[in-house]
């Protein structure tokens, strides 16, 4: 007779091992972390005793489910903005949130209240995304679930860091503290194809590589997000990440809405794994997963419920029910994916995406006690037919709710008993909860008038370069431009000419930021106008840095097409003050040793200024690379003879006259 | 200080009326069936009194929902077979199950049972068809919910009547023995257009515009429904239910997932309303409705949850969180149907639907006390954000869950206090239910190794004819048929040739039915074969009735196609016997006196008969139509020449040496 901590016994023992085997009348025995033995009641009965035998008659004794993609501190920004066009929602509502509010002590307060409600569905292991990812994992090792928690990485400026490369600082600190932990799997999150560079993933899948930890990222969510791809880089998502490098590395893929039966071929090469999350694609608009063409193609597909800022729960049971029934109407077949399936990308098949299958996701000896029981007989799920065995996995998966859980067990240690939750104090929890909404509201209500908002609710926007590095300098003779673009280390890819026509609404509480209206009218080579095209430009206050006397803007600028004439957003905005500044510009696409600068040689119509000016531009999301292209502006303007203190550090709109 | 029954203060009340009001801080007060006030809760504490004041405060106060499509008693076959093709499903499992169990005391089983999930949800009213809807409207008024209870007619034989004429006389009585009632709302249910006739159409509007009752129907569900639609009538399904007359009566139409822009347009010119049932027609793979083309053309739409055998529960919640989530992805706009409009449907908008907008489906003085109260501040749907108004809608929407309903009060009176149901003892019922499943799958395991249930498994099948007129003569002479050929009441439509080879698979036990492989040569002209078809039909124990010495056989036929040869048939249904019929047949289609005929002249070559046999037949789903057609094979009979008592009433496999 041997000894154990707990006996879960008298269940129905759903095993989802790969038998798919079913015990009536079954029981599991947990020793420390480990499930030690699954068998029918008497079995266990005859062969281990233990101070904790728990009757689970009338119950599901299944195996914890595994939330394969979601954004953990987000649960704090539930439901702040709904029903909204995704840009809108993110650049309007999200990500200034984010940016105001998002701490260490937001993120451990988001994802406890996120375990909280995690544990009462039924889910033991969950993979996240999202920012301070250190306190995210204090706080799912507080409330004792099993995660695997991607550090985010950008080409934005985020709430955890001002550059990339600062991001991936802190993800290889954060992996060094967290790898080897019971409950914790670190990981590095690039976040998207659109939203870092080929440079950005390369790096993050040599971190990856180095600690053996895995990579998180979103790929192919939208139709937008593979458009783009093929305009920027003329080829579809997954080959321009391949390309990368980053799938080298060990990948969960997020979505996968829109991939091609190539790319899907490419994933399963590669061994990517893939998070599919019906409810936030269907929220957001963005489409419906070829589920199906995945998992025959053999991709190991897991389910998650996305973040509750687009779901807006954390609900599995409705999300395993949602991708059960979705695929049936996508595959044109009420046979796909049946429940027993689905049930199984919810369990064994997510922990294989979150490369935790050799320890958890099933019923079985030696694996980790991850364990759930549910209510088998509420009545919203009686009666029961008991003619095919799939009927247990039916009315788990078409009747069941996440209000039958009963009891959850994580790694050997019981987080739920009786629907009362024993590692977090919910009740505490919400009252911290309810006050930082309090603050958000007041936020956002604030701006409400804001610039930004109201250039959002106009339009599309669209987020422009988070660092320009530019310098000006005034010329004494157009000609001397030639200089440079004769120099051997410099190649002119394209040359363009075009009056711009600027109108600047300024405010007097400059932290607003400021609105350009802005229409080039493009020159032919006889100076004729040859099309016109207008934008609207919203620039906030700027942050400036310097290299080498070359400045190094980093700002947060959002241009959207303005296809109103300019009186409609003079009444729209109503600036304080307004101001007109016309150009002639010549402007070429250079490249300098290879890298792609802009080159302008202006003249200010209006006010009529005497001087012309040289300007030279590049972009980047880099702030070691901003530094670089600053040091070859240098030796531009060496080339142009013009020595780094005839640097003109005005904006035009500064000068006086203006 | 006026005194009321009941008064519910303190809540968030919610009242969809026309101006969308929420009262934060709200109370209503309800006497006897009526709401009397709604308005802040200081206002209605200074006008009202009572003894029975219920506090709701961190709930919302809100109109119960409506459940705009199900078919109750089928709560007992929840979850009875899933992920099945429909025809499987339906044909398989659901119609031989309710053929054998479907009684008065299973209706008012399942629908007492489906009561009390539906208050638990949140449900107030609900539309229904099935069969014994009488038995449906006593345990729906001891529940105390509201029923607009659709009584199912159609062209096939039902558990409640066998012809279509008993359906209609059925109806008739339970309108008239309903009407008026203050909870029941009698319906007539013409099933769907492809389970019923235009004249049964025609037959059931006459009836609903003769009581002012509304008609329940299906419409356009699938795609096969509509395609059919066009290869038998020549037109789709909402101009043929028009040109039957159908939509003079107020129809409110399920489904309508396969229905064109002019459809839509003869709907809504009609005022058709229509119950939108997402989770059903994903999971059934039946497609997704064009919820929004709908509502932009200005029909009034529900929603509907379907029976708990393919959806698989009643819960409203879910069905309002997918159509509003679902609406966005088909329309490929993530403001589509946004959360207020989907609460509104689930209201107001479905208490239109059900033709029952002017007294229930919004919280407004004058209308019935059907309100419910949700739990506001449950973890999974909190924090909150309170700048935007309709974040009580998006929260309402996208994360309360049924259990998070609290109370319930329908036509004044309580039907759930704190989760606790007063007016069903769902224990018992849950007792009663488990008797039942068990009978059940004795039932279907029993039947496991039937002829139909293989056949089931082997293909698609059609259901065949419900009733079938024929009779059979000895001629002397073939050329004797040209007299009645040439007869000028006769008019020949289609004249064809054929070889039919028939092997019957014959059991033992004759309650079994028998199999016939059927290969039909088609001949041209000179007699040469031009095209071969295969056939399996599945007969089942014939049911037989006389008229006039005409046969009226009423029996059960499923038809199959047969895409393999003959030796796997044998060997897959292991018949006892085998009987092999070959005959050289002329067959006419003929009208006589406008009513169509077939008129076979039949050879039968193995084993050789002398005879030459004249059978005259045709198909009817009315008892009383069949009886006009056997007097006019009478007739026919007699301008032939034969006398009554010269009619062969063995089937050919009857003869001796067959």
């Amino acid at each position: 007779m041997e000894r154990v901590d707990t006996i879960l016994t008298g269940g129905i023992v759903v095993t989802m091992n790969q038998q798919f085997d079913i015990i009536h009348d079954g029981a599991v025995a947990i020793q420390a972390e480990k499930i030690v033995a699954v068998g029918s009641s008497a079995d266990i009965a005859a062969r281990y005793e233990s101070d904790r035998v728990v009757s689970c008659a009338g119950q599901y004794i299944m195996p914890g489910l595994v939330n394969a993609h979601t954004h953990v501190p987000m649960t704090l920004l539930r439901g702040l903005a709904d029903d909204l066009r995704l840009d809108v929602w993110l650049m309007g509502y999200v990500m200034p949130t984010e940016r105001e509010f998002v701490t260490p002590e937001f993120c451990r307060l988001g994802t406890s209240l996120a375990c909280a409600e995690m544990i009462r569905s039924g889910i033991t292991a969950f993979a996240d995304m999202y920012y301070f990812e250190s306190d995210v994992a204090k706080a799912t090792v507080q409330a004792g679930l099993r995660g695997v928690l991607g550090q985010s990485v950008l080409k934005f400026p985020t709430p955890d860091a001002e550059t990339y490369e600062n991001s991936l600082e802190y993800t290889a600190k954060f992996i060094e503290e967290w790898k080897g932990h019971p409950l914790i799997t670190p990981a590095v999150a690039p976040h998207a194809p659109y939203s870092t560079t080929q440079d950005i993933l390369k790096d993050c899948a040599e971190l990856a590589k180095k600690y053996d930890v895995p990579i998180l990222i979103h790929i192919g969510e939208t139709k937008l997000e593979q458009d783009d791809s093929v305009e920027w880089y003329g080829q579809t998502v997954v080959p321009w990440v391949e390309e990368a490098g980053l799938l080298g590395a060990k990948v969960l893929a997020a979505h996968c809405v829109h991939v091609t039966p190539t790319e899907i071929h490419t994933l399963h090469e590669h061994d990517t794994t893939v998070a599919h999350c019906p409810t936030s694609n269907l929220k957001l608009a963005s489409g419906i997963a070829p589920v199906m063409d995945m998992l025959e193609a053999g991709l190991t597909v897991g389910i998650g419920t996305d973040g509750p800022a687009s779901n807006n729960d954390l609900d599995m049971f409705e999300e395993v029910r949602l991708a059960a029934i979705l695929a049936k109407t996508a595959a044109n077949d009420p046979t796909a994916l049946p429940a027993r399936t689905a049930l199984l990308m919810a369990t064994r098949q997510g922990a294989e995406a979150l490369f935790l299958g050799d320890v958890t996701g099933s019923l079985e000896v030696g694996k980790l006690a991850d364990v759930i029981t549910v209510d088998a007989r509420p009545a919203h799920n009686m009666p029961q037919f008991n003619r095919d065995l799939n009927a247990v996995y039916s009315r788990l998966v078409y009747a069941s709710k996440s209000t039958d859980v009963l009891n959850v067990i994580c790694n050997g240690q019981w987080l739920m008993r009786d629907r009362q939750l024993l590692t977090v104090n919910e009740a505490e929890l919400l009252k911290e909860a309810e006050a930082y909404a309090l603050k958000v509201d007041a936020f956002l209500h604030a701006r409400e008038k804001d610039i930004l908002s109201k250039l959002l609710v106009i339009g599309g926007i669209e987020r422009g370069e988070s660092f320009e590095v530019q310098a000006k300098v005034i010329i004494r003779d157009s000609d001397m431009i030639q200089k440079l673009l004769d120099h051997p280390d410099v190649e002119v890819l394209k040359e363009i000419r075009y009056r711009q026509y600027d109108t600047y609404f300024l405010f007097d509480d400059e932290s607003k930021g400021r609105v350009r209206y802005r229409e080039d009218d493009m020159l032919d080579a006889k100076g004729e106008v040859q099309s016109v095209r207008s934008r609207l430009t919203f620039t906030m206050p700027t942050k400036e840095r310097e290299f080498n006397s070359a400045v190094l803007l980093s700002h947060s600028r959002f241009i959207s097409k303005a296809d109103r004439p300019l009186r409609f957003y003079r009444e729209y905005f109503q600036p304080q003050h307004e101001r007109e500044l016309h150009k002639d510009r010549r402007r070429w696409h250079i490249l300098y040793q290879g890298v792609l600068f802009y080159v302008n040689l202006d003249r200010v119509l209006k006010p009529e200024l005497a001087d012309t000016f040289v300007e030279i531009k590049s972009r980047t999301w880099s702030a070691k690379d901003a530094e670089n292209k600053a040091n070859r502006i240098q030796e531009m303007f060496k080339i142009l003879g013009i020595a780094a203190t005839d640097i003109v550090r005005d904006e035009y709109l500064e000068f006086e006259g203006v």
